[in-house]
């Protein structure tokens, strides 16, 4: 355990550093120790040059040109390796937001068939997105049509030609153009996915830029069959996210309930979870306690948090810490960014982990299996067990960090557009095209993705986004960075003290039409996969000006990227003509090539991402350094869209 | 380049040896250079404790327990690394084998409706797998009946739910019932290839055994959907291989030929190219050559070879050579073990490497595309552009190694049928099993999979295969190893001398009967996806004796394993319960857990393929002592069954 690094230096939450201090004196390794611990990281896997794909290796191939093997055994060279390992990395991203995206449409199918216990929330999203699917709405049932859409979606995983209609339904009509001149346009996802993994096995493709090219279908394949599709489903089955206030920070876990996290990425889980907290409260106070208490983590808590207000624990770097509180009584976990040490640490306390999804096991952890079948079942077993561990707490060592933040979020399309109408109620999103065209608001940057061990935590997102607010660049967040964001007071009103005054004037205007003080200056649009939110906001803009979504003066930052399903999902948005900012590299820098088309960093090679789709992928670890690239290519788009830019408004930053 | 090893530790192969030579004095690099250069290969790799999954990483884990990190940044133990690690490498063996017998499937489907210039030449076979799938068959023109055959294999790439069509229509019943205990029966191809890379991303499943189940279903996919699935497709379109003599060894390049090498796995393309190469075979003479010659390469060359007679040049670790000789108009590749280094060894020659396949592009190679409608378009193409480069052929760097070796395959489970028929018409079977149930044969081995630049070509292959057949083992052979034994002799009667006098006396009596001086001491049986045969061999020896698979006294070996593909074959054996023994290690011993699940080495855990399914992994390099190591298996089963046993019969080994 390395006590030497001061806990101020690894993360900026404060409810984190105090338990980091507890898991010192208690002897208990966490996430944070394990990353100093294998510093220095391996160079040729950092840049992406090593190649494990056949037992004639594994091969280690030069990364800076000086030494070493220029070719793998088999003759790949560090193109070669660097594009097929990206492409890999990618699928890896791609493929756990697809399997999330098809256990909520079976799991529609079954509701609508009668056969799971959901009840269908979000009536007037199934409604719409029949409409948009071309069905025929007028005299259905609701689960009629519910079946029929969820039929519809399954098309996505078995059709064997044409185009994913995914895609075909959220894409903008000018990219959809794009990506048919290119050929990269999907056909089914898992079909895609196998196809993805033929191209990278050993002897099979060596095209890099074939592989680039697979690389950005298979970001389609993330934001439509992914993104797109998960949130339309959830947003079926749980509703469209409104306006809700919450509260953010380890201090939201209470001494004196009995408390669950929920933790992972999939709301059919967690959905039922609180629903049997709420139903067998009672018995939490018949064991003396106030009630039962759910908190989130990562994702879990994004669906929760945007469509139930509750609040968020944390985000994924210090999840293992949320347990060493000693105050939880049961974390569950489905999918994604679960750290396989939790069961560790929830074995230093009276905490059962849970798993729950048939696919996803836990080495340590108990199992309750959700199926859409068993859902209640699981939810119901799940709380009781938290129920019976209540009274084995030590109360000896139970330690909550006390404060607290306030949030506001569930910023869905759908609301901010009626958030917009109360100014404009026949075209709601002029007033926001208007800021936007004076310079009021710059652009809009979203802040997405995760946190990560090498980076302090919540450090490079809340300065990012703070140096943009301070340049009136408005914030949309997603995922663990939105958490970051909510820690930190910006995603509440308090947070407009961090913003430019044209900026500050626009989200006042807006939230006090609303009744509000103001908007807050980061807007949270919720989990992972609901990019798809700020995707159909870029959609909407862009239709509404009648341009293509690359050229507006909007771009994408993930400042400190861990996962690969941050890569897919930039790679989606750069497809989409969306610069995309990661604050931690991806492997590609052992392949010029492979740099310089995602990045347009040098001029050697012809093809690059930003001349075919109109975005690129910006790396810079430094969060100020970063928010002024991004702020020089907003500019520039504005420029060439005839906006007026700051030197115009004689204010480049406040 | 490394020229200080002597060619004769590189290659058993006089041809290669020879050419080696010509390549080092050309100052060209092959794959045997490379192997050295990667040398000492990285230990944490070489072990499986390697992890690239996220960016908190790479991570490096402990292999020997003494230092280093026990854990990744996210908490992964070195059994949940190296457990996750193998099943990404089984699905990069798996999605290949899918995604051609997909390929197979719709060029049969377009064939059926009459948009595919092929001919349905199996039309025995496509009656008889009609009948085995349910179909109705009287009446029914081939189109159609071709139609529906494809389209119920299309079901195993789009069902959500039950079994996998073809692993019920092939798989043994008392397996089928080993899977559906342990849950690990496959639903739909595509879908489990998702499903497994879901569990394998960052965050998902931790547990290894959970992980090793998930191995043992991909395995199956691998068998079924697609080993079986591709050889019946391919039989139906290309007719079910018969008793052929052929030629081996590099010398079946022909200097007064034109001369194209087809190379990869995917028959639809090979065949067009050897159909227009017949047809075009008088423009060549126009040229003064005394026609077209196609030799084959890897499984394209088996594919040939075992319907068409066609000669084979070499395998896998030799496959730069073949341009080597300078007397390649065109090398014709598809998909698979294609080295990526071809492009820059064709470009010191007038050879031109052409790719064909629409979703595996090469660097620095042409592209004639391949549909199953433009087949006949590329055929035409890639023979016309073959004729080009004749007159630019260099004569004086022409060296083509001498000598071509004899060699009988062909032997397709129908041919052992037709062939052991001649002595018992009745019961054609029971002549094989008597002399396994006499001591005989003392068992069945298939040698199977690959060449591989880190052990001495050819070598391991033969060796092993000798040291059996001494012992009266007969072998089955397929894939790059079967070419092995090829060059060396022991695909031809010539090759009794190597063997038992029991098996001999076996392989005259039904030899003889068949108008052959004596069968073979090793039955060529195809490609890779044609280990179908050796398993339908293997089903039906254990149906017609009333057991199960797993007490055969037969096992698999891969001696001189490279590929990817070689373990998922391995692990669809291993769940039929059949041993498998490897030559080089897969990168398992990083975790004592894996590697004693697999091997059943030690006794520290409980559960072992060996006691669920039957099977296990033996790796040793050693290709005598791995060939006493499953002799000692085969006794057992032998034993077991309560068959004569070598001491019973007074002769260990001869």
């Amino acid at each position: 355990m390395n006590k030497l690094i001061p806990v101020t230096e690894l993360t900026l939450d404060p409810g984190a550093q105090e338990l980091l201090l507890k898991a010192h004196e208690e002897d208990i390794e966490t996430a944070f120790d394990r990353a100093k611990e294998q510093e220095p990281h391996c160079k040729f896997g950092l840049t992406g040059v090593c190649c494990r794909r056949c037992l004639q290796g594994p091969c280690r191939i030069t990364y800076n040109g000086t030494k070493g093997a220029k070719r793998g055994i088999c003759g790949a060279t560090a193109d070669q390796i660097v594009a097929r390992n990206l492409l890999s990395l990618i699928v890896e991203g791609a493929a756990p937001h697809v399997e999330h995206a098809r256990e909520a449409l079976h799991t529609l199918l079954e509701v609508a068939e009668g056969k799971a216990p959901y009840e269908i929330k979000g009536k007037d999203k199934l409604i719409t997105l029949a409409k948009q699917l071309g069905l025929t709405v007028d005299g259905k049932e609701v689960n009629a049509l519910a079946e029929e859409v969820a039929l519809a979606a399954l098309e996505d995983f078995q059709r064997q030609s044409g185009i994913s209609r995914w895609l075909r339904l959220r894409g903008q009509e000018k990219s959809v153009q794009t990506w048919s001149e290119l050929g990269i346009l999907p056909t089914n996802a898992h079909l895609e996915i196998a196809n993805a993994i033929n191209k990278t096995a050993m002897g099979c493709e060596s095209d890099p830029v074939s592989l680039l090219l697979g690389i950005m279908r298979m970001g389609l394949v993330e934001g439509f069959d992914g993104l797109h599709l998960s949130t339309d489903m959830q947003d079926v089955l749980f509703g469209t996210p409104k306006l809700v206030k919450t509260q953010y920070r380890m201090g939201v876990i209470k001494e004196d309930y009995v408390n669950i996290a929920v933790h992972g990425h999939i709301p059919m889980v967690s959905e039922k979870v609180i629903e049997w907290s709420r139903k067998l409260d009672r018995e939490a106070k018949a064991l003396g306690a106030k009630g039962i208490n759910i908190v989130g983590i990562c994702c879990s808590a994004n669906e929760l948090l945007m469509r139930q207000g509750v609040a968020v624990a944390t985000n994924y770097a210090s999840q293992e810490l949320a347990i060493i509180t000693g105050a939880l009584e049961a974390m569950v976990v489905d999918a994604q960014c679960i750290m396989p040490s939790l069961a560790k640490v929830a074995n230093c306390y009276h905490t059962e982990l849970i798993s729950t999804l048939p696919n996803i096991k836990l080495e340590g952890a108990s199992h309750v299996n959700w199926t859409p079948e068993e859902a209640d079942k699981m939810g119901e077993e799940i709380v009781r067990r938290a129920l019976v561990h209540y009274p084995e707490r030590d109360q000896a060592r139970v330690q909550i960090p006390s404060d607290t933040v306030e949030a506001y979020t569930g910023f869905s399309v759908e609301q901010i557009v009626e958030l917009l109408a109360t100014l404009n109620q026949e075209d709601p999103l002029l007033p926001l095209i208007e800021a936007i065209a004076k310079g009021d608001i710059l652009g809009v940057v979203a802040i997405v993705g995760c946190t990560n061990p090498k980076v302090k935590q919540d450090w490079a997102n809340t300065e990012l986004a703070k140096e943009l607010m301070k340049n009136n660049v408005l914030i949309v967040a997603s995922g663990c960075s939105a958490h970051s964001l909510g820690k930190f007071g910006l995603l509440s009103p308090a947070g407009l003290e961090f913003c430019g005054e044209r900026l500050a004037g626009v989200l006042t205007a807006i939230g006090q039409a609303n009744g509000l003080p103001a908007l807050p200056p980061a807007l949270h649009m919720g989990s992972c996969v609901d990019n798809s939110r700020i995707d159909n906001l870029l959609v909407a803009l862009a239709n509404r000006l009648g341009v293509g979504v690359r050229e507006l003066p909007v771009a994408g930052a993930s400042p400190e990227n861990h996962s690969p399903k941050a890569l897919s999902i930039g790679t989606f948005f750069i497809a989409q003509g969306v610069d995309v900012h990661i604050g931690v590299n991806a492997p590609i820098t052992g392949s010029p090539l492979v740099e310089q088309a995602l990045t347009a960093n040098k001029g050697e090679f012809a093809v690059t991402t930003d001349e075919l789709f109109g975005g690129k992928l910006i790396y810079e670890a430094d969060p100020v350094v970063a928010a002024h690239k991004l702020i020089d290519r907003i500019i520039k788009k504005r420029k060439a869209l005839g906006l007026v830019c700051p030197e115009d408004l004689g204010s480049v930053a406040k």
